[in-house]
């Protein structure tokens, strides 16, 4: 399928069909959020991948209802950084040093610049930047799942307190962001499925400066 | 190439060859950012597409002087709404609901509850909501121009007030949120290229709860 082809098969699956995602098809999508890019490559974010009935049933009334949480095959929950403490900064350059073989030292200009703009801001700002990176990792989770026709909802429609409190996320320094549920389209009982894909025209979305 | 092959292929290019990227390639990158699916598909973003060299001389001065700026093919500047107004939601459902021969009052329910939600919400707030689906349209670019072998920078180091000024953002109800650099890797000069890729392990990122 192009690119193009899997742009327009994708849709915010309303209603899942029950069916599971295959363990390879999962392991392919959380792998295009791992290879996902972010900021300074910090990946400042864990998802939390439940395929667990009685944890999404916990979840369910935090949901607004929607009942793509109960049925879907996986949902992944997108947790963001709560701060950029300099400890987790400082670990991921060690990390990324040793990775490439490079002296701890290798990266520090960049490091302390980095500290230096993290330090001047407010914990929500560093949490608003977290989630930026959550969301674009969910860009990405996104179109592999299409890529690998397997459906998929973006979901912001719930409360992210009560879903810090359920998976115990506060105390791991996490705030819950976006959630993906991925499963197969139950294609005669979707509302959405049949209904044309709406966008706005190039004209309007698109400004170009030759 | 593969999905997988794509992920390993692509990487936050730092130098730039100075070939132009053809028009039907970026074409079918602003077609992958277009279906990106966004909050109740509102799309809160405009996207400028930049190749006018002078444009881009100035605002290298205000993107911590980073050369992708002048060298890239195309920069691509994403700027979300600085706020969710009534207006901006009413004309979308109107829009779309003309798109899908529904009747304009077909989706009140759902308008008139967004709009109580947003009302609730401040301005600050609002557009770090649109701010997200704008990154989430990031990630489609980005492994659009992947796909198609076109290279790519995600870009966050620029003032912003200075892009709003620039690009007269501001009276448009719109704030430069990110960039997105077009291009053709140069190779020789590209101190990223042959580095190793860093990303966290699978038992770092995820969370799996069955």
């Amino acid at each position: 399928m192009s690119l193009q082809e899997t742009l327009q098969w994708r849709f915010a699956t309303k209603s899942y069909n029950g069916k599971t995602v295959e363990n390879e098809k999962v392991d392919q999508i959380l792998e295009a959020i791992r290879m996902s890019p972010s900021s300074s490559g910090l990946q400042p974010f864990k998802v939390l991948v439940i395929t667990n009935q009685e944890l999404k049933k916990k979840l369910y009334p935090y949901s607004w209802e929607q009942k793509q949480i109960l049925q879907a095959s996986h949902l992944l929950v997108f947790a963001a950084w709560d701060e950029y403490t300099p400890e987790r900064v400082n670990t991921f350059f060690e990390f990324s040093n040793k990775e490439r073989n490079l002296p701890s030292s290798a990266t520090d200009d960049y490091r302390l610049k980095l500290l230096g703009i993290l330090e001047k801001r407010s914990k929500d700002q560093h949490f608003v930047g977290a989630a930026h990176q959550a969301y674009l990792a969910l860009g990405f989770g996104l179109l592999a799942a299409a890529d690998l026709k397997v459906d998929a909802t973006p979901l912001e429609g719930f409360d992210s307190e009560a879903y810090d409190e359920i998976l115990n996320l506060r105390e791991q320094g996490l705030k819950s962001t976006v959630l993906l549920a991925l499963g197969y389209r139950d294609t005669e009982n979707d509302w959405l499925v049949n209904l044309k894909k709406v966008r706005r025209s190039n004209e309007e979305l698109f400004i170009e400066i030759h």
